[in-house]
């Protein structure tokens, strides 16, 4: 999607911090941290809500936590963690392309 | 695991609002809620953390959460969600069982 921010950094048509790009995936940092460690994984691929996945995508996006789990230590995330996905108005999605926002580097609180 | 809640209420050996069941996972009211709807998404098999899974255990945990956004109307969110896995001390994980915390029902707040 062309005027896609996530897409935009993807292309590098827009600067950030990515620290973890493969093919399907990538980590950058937010620009509004709400932890002390707030990161984003973001599938390559344009889709905006997790039902319009199809059945690859769906395993992928399990695949990518399962990832950014192994990826803890490396992330500064040594002692948990926490994802969350928006989706939607009442979710707050801020950017219609699935992300996943990785929260830790210090206890969290309770919601 | 024997004496964890979530696989004694998926075994009928804790009373819970089971609100869906599959052979993959069932979705349960949570008994805190911490917004108008609050559910959790819980896969059958007792799997502590998200690094501890193997490949189709991470693909599932992908899939649970597509068929969870298949229902998202069944379930009561209208007008987006937010999913939330916690993770470990500093994410403030409660059950050492893998779970997907669901909520909605109304504009959430920020995080």
């Amino acid at each position: 999607m062309e005027d896609c921010i996530f897409c935009r950094i993807r292309k590098g048509e827009i600067p950030s911090e990515i620290l973890y790009k493969d093919d399907d995936f990538m980590i950058i940092k937010d620009i509004n941290p709400q932890a002390k460690i707030h990161l984003l994984a973001i599938p390559t691929k344009h889709v905006p809500y997790i039902d319009m996945l199809d059945d690859a995508g769906a395993s992928l996006l399990g695949k990518i936590m399962h990832k950014v789990s192994k990826m803890q230590k490396q992330l500064g995330l040594t002692n948990g963690y926490r994802l969350i996905i928006n989706q939607g108005e009442d979710g707050r999605q801020a950017v219609k392309h699935i992300h996943i926002h990785i929260l830790g580097g210090e206890r969290l609180s309770e919601f």
